[in-house]
């Protein structure tokens, strides 16, 4: 048995909870990316849903049960796919949602938390400055507070994925998870290491916001000053304790990739695979170019985990430019 | 019961037959298109596996059914995504996959059928010339031969979509498909016909490849001396008189749409839900630009049958450039 906050049955319990258009997600092998890379890439395309990232599993859970004891009304602080996420799982169920992020966060992921109906409070800091927020507010109005990573729903949702990793024919040797708060990782390294334990799990933080990488190699909590990376669903600075005892329990590695790599990823994603995808999803791909070696020959999955991104940026980054004149040829 | 060649015990069954990677792909709503285009829009997504295309679910019944009958050798013709399926469901089942196809399909389909171990044989003209050159390949060599719509496994593997589209919770008022040969419409619209015969089936052609179309409204087959379209999947130009019969029983309209609603779909589907289609799978996205008022308010589904594309015109058709040097800002 793996010992941390989550439970197997609760996972397993989980998939009757969560609408089944965030479950079952495509997982197949990509001969493009894997003839480029040296390796078998698998992807888990977590993008291919309502919200466009993995986070509705979790929030799925959170709302069903805030629902379920007649709660109506909930406050979490998100840098854009967990808000957006609780949202659309809130809207359904009756629930009033507040969310709060940073000013910064993509448009996009801002749009849509608006659009689904939630309230949106925006804060001039970071993501740690919108957890502070989050916090007033719901002691102020007395409502439940959802915390990435601290609310144990937040990562059995996401452990619902690893379940479903190693639960299909493919056998992976290892699987690359990005690295955040800790629910992704947290959640899916614990299904693995419950139902395939041989399977490497290895976590990928980008190198401008690494205090989690930094708190699992020192084995405590570690507080960076600043987070400075494209990847905005990752960038954290003030790790969580239970998260990081988690983490210590389920992964067998972390590693750190430049920026450089993570737009290379995406592009590699974009041109073999079809797909845009934000920042953080390309943190597997990136791992694998950093360390060829490592992944050679070897059959690896990674998980997609979103693909909000506002597409000039994202242009930018990867390194197409929108004509204003689409020329057509027969 | 609807009155084709297609047998909906045989497509149940098909189930069983077809690898679980191609089948159960998402089907989810996307609110940026539908907010752009003023109806609900749910994309049935057929790209997330090993081949890119929905042909493999027709492919799996037909190389299952060779290999246990204990033959040995097989050719087609396609127009590429035919040819890869094959090669690809072939390769586990030690069949000898030839894929006949036009010099000018895309690269990165030619490619993929030879890196999958078939034999390629290249014709000068376009794919009803690769269908010939098939036909003679098949009666020198004495192998089976396997025609897109006119075998009717390629029409109920397409129907397995079908079946899942009208299976799950949503409930559609009109299924947009591509139609080329006529297997993917003639197979979708049969299984829902059957099963929700009040959602309505439209097929969607290009203006420059409108044979099977024109060939609907007249309740005749109707060759054109040419065609003359991006959407090299669906670029026939010699309908099979089997498969517009089953297209008269389970079509409700039959449109064709420009270019330029082609290529702007295709960015639509780039900038509204992250993902790279080659032109034919944007034949839907072009049907409701072309005729907005038709589809207000309700709630449509569009099958992406496919993302084999070469990168380069998808750049120069979208109004995207790829440029050399690409700059990270944190």
């Amino acid at each position: 048995m793996v010992n941390t906050r989550l439970d197997l049955a609760r996972v397993r319990a989980a998939r009757q909870v969560i609408d089944p258009l965030f479950l079952d997600s495509p997982s197949y092998p990509c001969a493009g990316l894997g003839a480029e890379l040296g390796c078998t890439v698998s992807l888990k395309l977590e993008t291919a849903n309502p919200v466009r990232s993995f986070k509705a599993r979790g929030t799925e859970l959170i709302a069903s049960g805030l629902a379920s004891t007649g709660r109506g009304a909930v406050v979490c602080a998100s840098a854009g796919n967990l808000g957006q996420a609780l949202a659309w799982s809130g809207r359904s169920r009756g629930l009033d949602v507040t969310v709060v992020a940073s000013r910064r966060a993509p448009a996009v992921k801002l749009e849509r938390i608006r659009a689904l109906g939630a309230e949106l409070v925006l804060v001039d800091g970071d993501y740690d400055v919108a957890c502070e927020a989050a916090a007033v507010i719901s002691r102020e109005r007395g409502i439940r507070r959802i915390e990435d990573s601290v609310d144990v729903e937040t990562c059995e949702g996401a452990a619902t994925i690893g379940v479903e990793l190693v639960s299909g024919a493919a056998r992976f040797d290892a699987v690359l998870v990005a690295l955040g708060t800790g629910a992704l990782a947290g959640g899916v390294g614990y299904a693995v290491k419950e139902l395939a334990p041989e399977v490497e799990v290895i976590c990928v933080q980008p190198q401008g916001a690494p205090a989690m990488t930094l708190s699992w190699h020192e084995k405590r909590p570690i507080t960076t000053e600043s987070a400075n990376t494209i990847a905005d669903g990752v960038a954290g600075r003030v790790p969580n304790p239970d998260a990081l005892a988690d983490l210590l329990v389920v992964a067998d590695d972390a590693v750190l990739v430049s920026e450089h790599s993570i737009t290379e990823g995406m592009r590699l994603l974009l041109d073999h695979a079809g797909l845009v995808v934000e920042p953080s999803a390309a943190l597997g791909i990136a791992a694998i170019l950093e360390d060829r070696d490592r992944f050679a020959g070897r059959h690896v999955a990674t998980i997609l985990c979103g693909s909000n991104v506002d597409m000039d940026a994202y242009h930018r980054w990867v390194g197409t430019v929108p004509t204003t004149a689409a020329p057509v040829d027969g």
